[in-house]
């Protein structure tokens, strides 16, 4: 990995930030994350009304919280949303009463074979209310009368996601997707976030060929809405990006897209390969993050999605153990670093056309080639030209050639610039 | 292997009570065979006149037998037809005569590399007349005359098989073929019909999808017989398995279709390899049994073959050691087990559209999803469900998603089955 | 390897014929080589003008020698084209001066790795003199003044290309070219030009199914003339095989043509594999001999290479050091070799059609089955007929039946043309 550098700790700065909120699929917690967000790359903001509907699913109340609390009968909190708000059952419903240990167990979500760890749990969908502690803490409470205190609201609102867009060359879109709904989580998915953030700006330093968009949405409900509203122009995103877990000490996953060979899959394997950085590059599964949205087999998007260790691989996964600590500044730049090389890939992957097809045309009179025969170190630039020419047949990119030929890319991309300054191939 | 039952010593005692019979590829030791299989399973038995064409062949003279035997000049039997079936040629033309045992040399076949045992020989095709001995018997036979006797006739008549369906929910076909002219050959192929009987039986407890047509006749010209007379109905056989060699005590070896990816063969391989049985799976090859016929390139049918050891790769092959002994209870079971785990994947492999291919639909407000979120275990019907909507686009089966998922296909089918019933999805 | 063999001796005895001649890609040096071929089998000789456009080239001046040297103050030759033609830079043009060892540096070449031996250069589109000379000899000369002398003529003339045809029974045909514009190495390319004039008497002393055209022409521009002046009649031309690098004593190399799959590349693969010599399969690239211009993708023949170390594989590549002791008699008639069984393959790879599909055609009642059944060591040559028969699709060829069936061609061949003389397949 990347030793420490200014940007990693940029990025870990921004997950700190963004670590007390409390986030979920709608609320104050996604647009106060939004609102930092905004101040470092510009967003555009959605609200979308509760009960809109949204492909097969209708937008869901609006979730808020102000406080939460179990305290035992002298008043002390045992269990506190103001020391962490993975304490509460995400969506919790309402609830101000006293009762006794037994009567809420079932409310108390714990993780007896990581007892001293707070899980995280949510319940979207179906109206319940309950905590989430430690077993070491509920091992610890008496028997007796409790006092129980969810301070929450679940009211007609909106659900809110964002866009920033970088500009490009063409109207093709590359899609970069985060989920923006998971409370205090670093990996999960403050890192994510963080490398979206200074991917995008490091894209708008240049004027790629493609458009970059990046969403910041909820999970799942929030792809879909974005894709619900979104349907119409859809075919204008030729590949795509899932940002999930970037951040933890782990190797890079790469998880390919549906159809496993999609432009994006090519890129990712090629530049983690080529980087020789250690990784593991997995099938899709319909199961993850958004990708399982964008992979949906009638959208089918040539989406795959980046992790370090991957969804549910390492023990602290939806935990409170995935803390600020957990994440670190070598493992964020070094996740933001791939990224900016494979899109460095991507976005100059053209498939050209050979112009002179018939015979090798003579690079010698065009300034092209050496002019002294007869040597076997025929050079790299030279090699690469002759590759370009061969292959460039409307079908195979120059992704494809740089495999085939095994030169680096970027040679052959130059070759490319060369052969199309002179005329002798077009895109 | 299986354990003992009382399945497969039932098995085991069919092949005992068809052990005797002088069977050949007309004649009433086939009619004699058939006559006792319609005792477990009713069959509708055709007769064939001599001289019918069948595709390129002509049903041959029917051949009957009732003695035969080389005595020596003392009457006593050196070789008797009434010890062995397997002592004269099959189709002999007869013959009474004496001879010296020089002249009667080129008429004797031995195997000198296995002295103790009795080759099994035909000659259908060209009369002539001849013995089958073991090397050991013929070493020891003295020069003299030798009086020579085979009461046998070679006379128009017919050629017999038969034919049992267990009707299906469809029009479409299986055909499990095994053959049944070979004499007192155990393994080869009595255990194949003992199979076949006790697969049929089974099959006729459900109502299956498919209808599946049971087909006991001789090698190569039953087997040919039967597609000339079924030509015209030939596209209704969409699959079909070819049994023999299915009792020795060897590893089971599917040899697979004429193309090797029918959907027989990637069924045989799946329930082969997720048994974990001990197992060889084989490319086709234009020699073996009557997989030759059904997957003669006209036909090309999606027929494989099911054998323990195969064809000719065990020393007793066609020899007087394929015997009651050499075929097993725990074999003779296991086999059936097999078929009858391959047929219930084949019998339920759908090809389903998803309904509601854009984002997942969701399955939590139809009642087929957890509804606490953040868990990492997901269960596996959940996941068997996801697997199936991404992949149900008409074109890829429930057993192409279980193999590509890792999921079992029961939990394939009936996620499958949950999410037609919810109208999530159409076969 | 082969062992010494009096043809092996007679191709090398040419190679000597032919090494003091001081070729290049035009000029009288050419010519002399094409009059020495021309005693083994008859040419047709074209000479090209200058200046005629051949695809994206422009055929140049032609350059010929008489005498090159540089003389110290003494008057002694320090280097002289008389004792190895290597001397000169290829296209020098001509010069006639006196100077000081400093002003004459940048006009000599060397291989300070390899000190003791003579580089071999060229600069036939750029117009400039030069002398090639061993390190060493470099190393050895005082400062002083130097006479240079460069007695060649760079003027109007022609490119000079010879053919052969062998004809065959279609018009069909399989190209075999070597260059021959390289002087005094032996390697590269004396001993493709002697393997391509064994084949072609070896040829004709058959009559091959394809017509066999043997082109003789100088690297690069002459392979893009003969390109030129063919491009109408091309696509009469379904195989070809460039000769090159053919003599030394390494294992054989093949390198396929572009697409990779082209007969010639499976009859190469099959050949090389089956006679179980050491050899290399190499992919395609576009840069080695005049494949490159074959396989240009306007024309992408099927063409491949046939080396023994491939281009500039070997530390005595494009030096004096490949001389006549680096090839060798027992090489030679190697690769000769393999070129006759390769296209003893190639000639007969016929695709054929079942005339009997349905079912095995009854091959005993033509003679072509032994009569006795039952045994299980059926023979080669049924086997053979079997797999003809099953396979005989029309797709694919006798070299694919082969393959599958793990049967010698010979044996395969054999059996199609005994099923063709029965009428059961044709062609």
């Amino acid at each position: 990995m990347a030793p420490v550098t200014a940007l990693g700790e940029e990025m870990h700065a921004l997950v700190e930030r963004l670590y007390p909120l409390c986030r979920s699929i709608t609320g104050d917690g996604v647009r106060a994350t939004l609102a930092i967000v905004d101040e470092y790359i510009p967003l555009q903001v959605h609200e979308v009304p509760t009960g809109t509907r949204v492909l097969d699913w209708t937008v869901p109340q609006e979730w808020n919280i102000r406080d939460a609390y179990i305290a035992d009968a002298t008043g002390r909190r045992v269990v506190d949303f103001a020391a962490s708000n993975l304490h509460v059952l995400g969506y919790s419903t309402p609830v101000s009463a006293t009762m006794s240990l037994d009567e809420l167990r079932p409310h108390l979500h714990t993780l007896p074979d990581q007892p001293a760890l707070v899980p995280y749990r949510t319940s979207y969908y179906k109206p319940q209310w309950g905590f989430c502690l430690a077993q070491d803490t509920l091992d610890a409470l008496p028997d007796g009368a409790y006092q129980v205190c969810i301070d929450s609201t679940l009211a007609d609102g909106h659900l809110t996601y964002a866009e920033h867009v970088v500009p490009g060359q063409v109207a093709d879109e590359v899609i970069v997707s985060c989920h923006v709904c998971h409370p205090s989580l670093a990996n999960d998915n403050l890192a994510g976030i963080a490398v979206a953030v200074f991917l995008a700006r490091r894209l708008a330093e240049q004027t790629p060929y493609y458009t970059y968009r990046f969403l910041f949405a909820p999970g799942t409900i929030g792809a879909i809405t974005w894709l619900a509203r979104n349907a119409e122009q859809i075919e204008r995103v030729k590949h795509g990006l899932v940002l999930a877990c970037a951040g933890d000490r782990g190797q890079l996953t790469y998880k390919q897209s549906r159809n496993g060979d999609a432009e994006i899959d090519r890129v990712m394997r090629h530049v983690l390969h080529t980087s020789q950085r250690p990784h593991t590059v997995r099938e899709f599964t319909p199961y993850g993050y958004d990708e399982r949205q964008f992979c949906s087999p009638g959208f089918d998007l040539g989406v795959g999605s980046l992790s370090r260790t991957p969804y549910a691989g390492y023990p602290e996964y939806h935990t409170s153990a995935d803390d600020l600590d957990f994440v670190c500044a070598e493992a964020l730049a070094d996740t933001l670093a791939v990224c900016g090389e494979a899109f460095a890939v991507l976005d100059r992957n053209r498939r050209y056309v050979n112009l002179s097809p018939y015979g090798e045309p003579q690079l010698g009179r065009r300034g092209l080639y050496d002019s002294l025969g007869g040597r076997s170190d025929a050079k790299q630039a030279e090699m690469a030209m002759l590759w370009v020419l061969n292959y460039a047949d409307g079908e195979q990119s120059l992704l494809d050639i740089a495999e085939r030929s095994r030169l680096p890319f970027e040679a052959v991309a130059a070759a490319a610039g060369a052969l199309r300054d002179a005329g002798l191939i077009k895109a």
